[in-house]
């Protein structure tokens, strides 16, 4: 059988580049990619910063340092795994222009500009994938694309961000405190040297913007969501949680709300018989809950050279298929009708923990606060003492902007040292 | 925006076929479904056996008992939701014979003859799809004929019947015996009146079947595989396995062994870390080893109408599409290279289970006849006394041919009243 020939630009050759000319380049794969593609897929070109860096695997007769000719040669899809935002968004636009499909694991690129690209994809009938770019190897985008297109979801919560999964689990599993977990995450490679965009949850808002787009149809434009990271969850908080019958994760959540969206980060308290709760170590899941489908979750891993080439690849297999039969995706769709609920306006039952002076009154004043903001409290534990005395209180449901403004004035009394956690509590359908 | 018409003949209006529907139906989903489809999906005509059923939500108009007239008339897709092997194949034929795409939820048809319907499907460009054959409202096998296509999947292991998994949580966390977890799965409308079809893996095996022709190309002809069901699990089998760190599971299992393909139902010892051990009650879930992406797994509603049908609709957006762009998606590949391995040809670690009498030499006649099986003794534990003693067996990797030989000879020993449970036991790579 003779098939079309379709030609790969790939932009980078890190982790994922490599992998994934080595996946496509496998003589034993070969026959079953042909099939899968319904086209004999090759790597033509590679464009990298230094071209003298040995790439294992990777053909140096492929290697060029000048991406903008290998954009400007005979392509079919540009793969691109280089990262950043620039000049990263001019060499995707240069290749959607000319027609030519893309496939990226850009997270941040897609957040920040993904509705401007896709419309540009579709203009020149071309493709524009990016399934690595959330939950790793798992393949979320494209089942809430095609199997779920028409279901109504009414929630997405994900488990999006390895590296705080990780901390959070060892924080669990050994008790360790949050710096022993960071410091332990970052021997082991699953964190930074500087971990601000993990454990800020900025690389987990990224994601929820592009879950939340094909879920409900929000743009991707950039605009930046409710984000709370874990560099606040302490030993005790994991330890009270887990006595309470919980475990914290740090979970992206986007999630219909009185006719609107919203979209946020932050550490939540999910039940240990919830599904997210089994999630450990660097894993990532993704739980949705659609209207008739009920609860749906897939798990996998979240990040690794192979695992993620292997979300590029099944992009490729499908970018590849659409350009021999000559068609393109038809790319998400905007809802015009979709308004932002603001973080202040949701509603949850709240975990808070202070550390108090060890002084009579301290209680007093501290449930005054609560008071005067109708924050009710629906336990309440007091534990150390003196410079270790801490109060942690878990509230009946209460709207987050009391629960800020209380979080404001607590702050400012002389009997208060500092604020803790700030964690949400899941139960039932709130987060 | 005009947007072409899509014609739907529903075969059956049963739980499924009434919920897809009104899912079809609902004003509130129109806008989205005609965005996801890019096609107006109509259904025109639906056939009952009974014409004069009440059916709600289904206009009486649509209804007719003539399944063959709505056959002949005008449609794009035909949703097959009717159950049965007959007259239900003929239906399908004469469907995909006339080039309209055919949609359908049958397991148990496609197991037996899903090779010949596919290349039936693909001569007339027409669509072929099952979704909710496998795994209820999981998106599973659409991930399997996509994202996954140019993976190389070495293993599928999926709790696809959620009849049996409530009955094995029931005895997991209430304790119960088999008859009682039964007996309640049946007041719950989890457990049919005549259970076999569940309890003896017939079910399962259908399942198996699909997942392994989409995993890795063998083919659906209704060749019988191995199935072991869960009648013989006993209370005191799940809790041996909670004290050693397991969940006893009924699994479907198709895996890649030495260049050969082992498809197979039998309740297996889970570790209690592993994804699938948190997968409760009637949830279905199916777990994936790729060779680059690692582990992945899906969970979701294995039963009911409204997730049932969601997998339904999702096909029919698909097809939809299709349908409107004049493309018919590739069926999957059949790979003729793949031998079946027989079972009694696997390794495995076992639990075993025997009532026996409670007399001297009893443990001396039975590891004999172990020994003289080649299956070596890992662990041996004696409980209970007069008619209730028992010796339960856990055993090194062993051949299951061996297994099968030990278990037979055993039966012929006077100081053995019964055989109980006979329990693969999951550890690293094996089942």
């Amino acid at each position: 059988m003779t098939v079309p020939i379709v030609r790969v630009g790939v932009l980078g050759a890190g982790f994922v580049g490599a992998e994934l000319i080595r996946l496509l380049g496998d003589p034993s794969r070969h026959v079953a990619l042909v099939d899968a593609a319904t086209a004999d897929v090759q790597v033509v070109g590679v464009a990298v910063r230094d071209r003298d860096k040995a790439r294992a695997g990777v053909a140096p007769s492929l290697i060029t340092d000048d991406a903008s000719a290998l954009l400007a040669s005979d392509l079919d899809i540009v793969v691109e795994v280089m990262g950043g935002l620039d000049p990263t968004r001019g060499y995707i636009e240069a290749a959607l222009s000319r027609g030519v499909s893309v496939v990226t694991a850009n997270k941040a690129l897609i957040a920040e500009c993904g509705t401007e690209l896709a419309r540009l994809a579709h203009e020149n009938r071309a493709d524009l994938f990016y399934e690595a770019a959330v939950g790793g190897a798992i393949p979320i985008l494209r089942a809430l694309r095609t199997s779920l297109a028409g279901e109504r979801i009414e929630r997405v919560m994900g488990i999006v961000n390895g590296t705080t999964n990780f901390i959070l689990s060892e924080m669990t599993s050994a008790g360790s405190d949050y710096a022993d977990a960071l410091a332990q995450a970052q021997a082991l490679g699953y964190a930074e040297s500087d971990p601000r965009a993990d454990v800020e949850g900025f690389d987990a808002a990224a994601k929820v913007q592009i879950l939340s787009s094909l879920a409900y149809g929000t743009e991707l434009t950039g605009e930046p969501i409710l984000r709370e990271g874990i560099t606040g969850v302490r030993a005790v908080d994991v330890e009270f949680a887990h006595r309470s019958g919980y475990v914290i994760k740090l979970l992206g959540v986007a999630e219909r709300v009185d006719g609107g969206i919203s979209r946020r980060v932050h550490p939540a308290m999910v039940p240990v018989d919830h599904p997210l709760a089994a999630v450990h170590g660097a894993m990532n899941a993704v739980f949705v809950e659609g209207a008739a489908s009920g609860p749906l979750m897939w798990l996998g891993q979240g990040a690794g050279g192979r695992p993620t080439a292997t979300a590029v690849l099944g992009d490729v297999m499908h970018a590849a298929r659409n350009r021999v039969s000559g068609r393109h995706d038809v790319p998400f769709s905007v809802d015009g009708t979709l308004t932002t609920v603001e973080p202040g306006d949701l509603s949850s039952v709240y975990y808070l923990s202070l550390d108090v002076l060890d002084e009579p009154g301290v209680l007093a004043s501290v449930a005054g606060v609560f008071g005067r903001h109708h924050v009710s409290i629906q336990s309440m534990e007091q534990s150390g003492f003196g410079d270790e005395a801490r109060l942690s209180f878990v509230t009946h449901v209460a709207l987050t902007r009391d629960v800020w403004a209380t979080l404001d004035e607590l702050a400012q009394l002389t009997s208060v040292d500092s604020i803790g956690a700030c964690v949400r509590v899941i139960e039932g359908g709130r987060a």
